[in-house]
This record gives C-alpha cells, structure tokens and sequence, in this order.
C-alpha cells in the first residue's frame, strides 16, 4: 500500500471533516500528493483542526464541491478521489430537504460529470451509510438487503451509489461504494448530539453530565473506529477486485446501546446514565437492530477490522483529553 | 367510480401531455373538477390539442410544476394529484442530467414539502416506470424486484418513489405508484423516435416510410394501451388498498419487438421493415425481456387490463388518421 499510494494525487472532498481527515493523515504518511476541498459548513464537521501537523503537506481548497469552476481544473490529473463531502446528519435531513438533495445527490452528479468530461481514469471511493437500507427484517445486514431508506439522508445517499455504479457501468469510471454503520474516533465533531453519538457521550461523561438512553437501549449497532475505517477505505482503494462494488464496512461486532454507554462510562470515569422513552422524531427513522456482515469485504480485501469497542473508545478518549477544547 | 370523482378536486401534472390529458377527459367526464399544469415544455408531449373538446371544463395553468409559486394556493383544496409531469425520454436524460434530476425527483420532492405543509390529505397517484429495475433477471417484472436502473431516468423516478413512500410513511400523505411498462395509445406525441415506439411507427407507416427494427427484434415487451393505463390510474386513485404501494401495470402480455411492429404494418396497410444492428447507446440502456405480473394489481382493484394489442393499435391508429396533424 505504501507503494500504491507514493505520488498518486488523491482528492478528498470533506477532506477536512473526521473520516476524511484522517485519511488525510494516513495518506500524506504515505507521501501522497493530497488536495483537500471543503466548505467548513459550521454545521458540519470540517475544522482546520483536523489537519494539524499536515497542514504544509496538503493542498487545501476552501470552497463548496458544488463551485465546478473550482474543483475542474484539478480533475485531470487525480488518480483517486475519496468522496465524503456530504450533509451528514440523517435526522436533520428532513428540515433541510433540498439542501441534503444538493449535497447528498446532486454534488455527486455534477463530480460524475467531471469525470465523464475530463478523466475517467480516477477511482472514486464513496462514503455510505446503513441509511441506505432502512430497517433491515434480519438484524445482519448485507449488501445485496432491499433498499428502503427511512430518511432523505438515506434516499439521496442511495441515488448517488446509483450514480455511481452507472457511470462505472457506461463510462467505466471506476468506484468503490463503501456502506458503513456507526462511526466513531478522533477528529469527529463534538458540537451537538445530532450525529457521532459515542464523541457526544465521551465529551458528556468528561464533562460529568448524565447520558440520557432513549428506550431501554438494547438495540444493536455495530460502531467501528476511524483508524479501521481508514484501513478499509485504503485497502478497498487499492485493490481493483473492489470496482463496481458496493461493500459492507463495520466493525462486524454486535453491541447493545446501553453496553456502548456503559462502556463510554467507565473508559472516562464520570457522568451517569438516565433511561427516557424514545422521542416521537428519533423513533420514526429508527432503524432497529443491525449488524454488518463483513464475508464481502474480507472476501475481497482480506482483511477485517480488529479494533475492539473498549481500545477504541480508549483511543478516542485519549485524542478528546487533549484537544477537547477544537472540537466544542 | 362514477360517484367517487364528482365534484371532486383533482389536479394533474403534466396534464396536458399524453397521459395526463387521456385522464383529463375521462375525469372531466365524470364531473370532477380538474386542474391541469403543464409547461408545454417543446421537447416533451405537452399539447393544447390534447385537451380539444374539454378546454372549457378544465382549469389550465400553462407552468413548470416547479414554479411552486403558482401551485401553492391550489394544494389545500385538492383530493387527489396525477404526478405525470416528467423529463420523459430515459434516452436522452444522460445529455440532460441536471434537467432530469430537477424534473424527475427535486420536482417531487417540492410536491410532497408543499403537501407536508398544506394537505396531507390529498392521494399522490405517481407514474412510475419499469425502467427503475434495470435488467431484470427473469424476464417477469415484479414490484420487489431489485432496482438497478442503467439510465439518470431510472434513477431519478426510484428516487422519487422513495420520497413518496417516505413521505407516506412519516407524514401520513397518501400515495400510489404505478410501474409502468411501454404506453402507447392516443395523444402521444410523434414528433420524434426517442420514445413512444408504437406511435412512432404508426407515422412511420402511414407514411409508407421504412420502420428499422435493431438487432433480431426478439426483445420481448409489454405494451399497454393509454385506455387501459387510465382505468388501472383512476381504480386505483379510489382504492384505499393501494396506499404506500409500488403496484405494476402493464397489460401482462408478451410481445416480441417484430411483431409489434409487424402489427403496425399490418393495421396502417403501408410501410415496411428492415433490421439493422443495435445503435450503441441504445444497446447499453437495453432492458432486456421484460412482462409486467399483474397479480398485485388483481389482487388490489380486481381488475386488469384486457385490450389486445391489435385492438390498441387499431384505436390509435384511428385517432391519429384523424388528428396526425397535430401531433408533428
């Protein structure tokens, strides 16, 4: 991989929010030529931040992916374009109908377009999500479950993995759709509660406040650490067995809702716990209990994440001691 | 059905195009009070002629469905909405990508936020289309077929499906969406080949022209004739069994492409066949075999379409001896 990735001129749209930034990190390590563009909408997760220490090393476009002017003259010459610009809040998508239809679709259309026009060589590795599913009848999610989003997050998510495979289809613009579930580490925001909800409870439990649980909190997710995303994400761009292929990517753990609090809890050592019943928004796109298989990605790119719920929230909580104070 | 549109408040988008004006007249016909929007757009079948005969029993709005402006005040008062305004040439939505995203999903989502608002009441019948699934594997179309549509077209009309579903779901809006397979009939326009086959070939033949059938002609189709489309639309706009349903309709039978066109020749008395190979933007957007199985739609309305293909291209074929003029 080190090989693979020495003087490729890689693009992250996002590239200053939490998954891209961190492969942002990985990338340069790798001596990779790195153009990050991203808006740093405050609602979002995009913070300077978040390339600390790799500052000098990248190329750094602040501007909206939606400025075409902007983003075309660098199409030509990407090897590789990870795609994570994105309205990123699935619950707030609802009061912000068309600005999640421009962000979550459309963005990803008029990048399609580009790349129709002016290089068809680069690989676009795409950032996608559970949503894309809705409620699955079994709790193990696979990549071939009916498509039946619960959230205009979900429905956009799915049409630009439908963009995507097209294009690969009648141009041969080669991608890799990566579907994840819960995830969570360093350099996510920590400003409000309406994502990223283990970084939400580290900085709650830091800050010695009571985490309220909707329900009884035995629903089951999958969360997985950045630094296993990252790998995913890196491997699955390398390898050309991934183009055309959408592919689950988790932790393949289950775990309750209530045991990742817990967990939360004792890893800080502070706050509290408080059981409430679901409010009427949150259960409407509920999701219910889910887990990723992972036969396709190791099938694939044999290799699995390996991080354990307890060492990641370890390590997140170690990032968060220290640099809390960028991230509220 | 008679007793169930009487007086009621009915608004068709796209209402003066082929089969939303073909609803018009048989609304109009049982005393509903209908309001037409169409934006008369040149490249698609919007036609004033269409309308001839109840011009004066309709309320007719010459505008962009997006233009939400003029369509506010109406929403509070409407019963039920035909959604057929559309970009309708799944041909040509690849050199219109963002007319087609505007026209086929961002101009549903508008309708469905205007409703969320203002109505929830009213019924969103939706026309839908086969290309949504792509190739389907067996060449029965099903309405849980996996859905991987080869064209934006396919693409945008899934995404629309999915807010109507969503928006059913979450905000009570009622809806249907009928899946269509290849319309044909009276009203259509003939002014070019890029869809509406049968009454392409109809002036093709009528002109003594030469009707060029691509490949072997073997492709297997479903054509329904516009009469029975607005029975299965307005059967269904009454049942409350097909709320939130994806329901298919075609008229169940199997056609091959050759003998369509041979029905063609054989009913106009003029014109003749030749085969040349597939054009290659035609063959990559290909279906491939397709029959629509209607047992949803029996098991809903206990009732299915029952024209023969012979009689349908009987009936348009009288229709447009009479009116060709208008629609070239």
């Amino acid at each position: 991989m080190l090989d693979y990735f020495r003087n490729k001129n890689v693009l992250i749209t996002g590239g200053l929010g939490f998954l891209g930034s961190n492969i942002a990190h990985r990338l340069v390590a790798m001596n990779a030529n790195v153009i990050i563009i991203d808006n740093l909408s405050p609602q979002y997760g995009g913070n300077l931040f978040n390339i600390e220490g790799i500052k000098d090393k990248c190329e750094i476009i602040i501007e909206d992916i939606r400025n075409t002017d902007i983003l075309k003259p660098h199409i030509p010459r990407l090897d590789i374009i990870f795609h994570f610009a994105a309205q990123v809040s699935y619950v707030d998508s609802l009061s912000m109908p068309f600005e999640d239809l421009s962000l979550n679709a459309s963005a990803t259309l008029q990048l399609l377009e580009l790349c129709r026009k002016m290089n068809t060589r680069a690989k676009i590795v795409f950032s996608s999500f559970r949503m894309v599913l809705g409620k699955i009848d079994t709790e193990t999610m696979l990549e071939n479950n009916p498509t039946n989003p619960l959230s205009l997050y979900g429905i956009h998510k799915l049409t630009s993995e439908k963009y995507l495979l097209m294009y690969y289809k009648d141009f041969g613009i080669p991608c890799v759709i990566l579907r994840m579930t819960n995830p969570y580490g360093p350099r996510q925001q920590l400003k409000h509660s309406k994502y990223a909800l283990i970084g939400w409870f580290i900085r709650q439990a830091m800050e010695g406040k009571t985490i309220r649980i909707f329900g009884d909190g035995k629903q089951i997710r999958d969360y997985i650490l950045s630094d296993d995303i990252v790998e995913g994400f890196l491997r699955c761009a390398v390898s050309e067995k991934t183009v055309g292929e959408i592919v689950n990517l988790g932790s393949g753990q289950k775990t309750e809702f209530c045991q990742m609090v817990e967990n939360v809890i004792n890893v800080v050592g502070n706050g509290k716990i408080e059981y409430i019943p679901w409010p009427k928004n949150y259960e409407r796109i509920e999701t219910g209990n889910v887990v990723a298989n992972l036969t396709k990605l190791q099938s694939i790119i044999t290799w699995k994440p390996t991080i354990t719920l307890t060492d990641g929230i370890n390590r997140t909580y170690e990032y968060y001691k220290l640099n809390m104070v960028h991230y509220i």
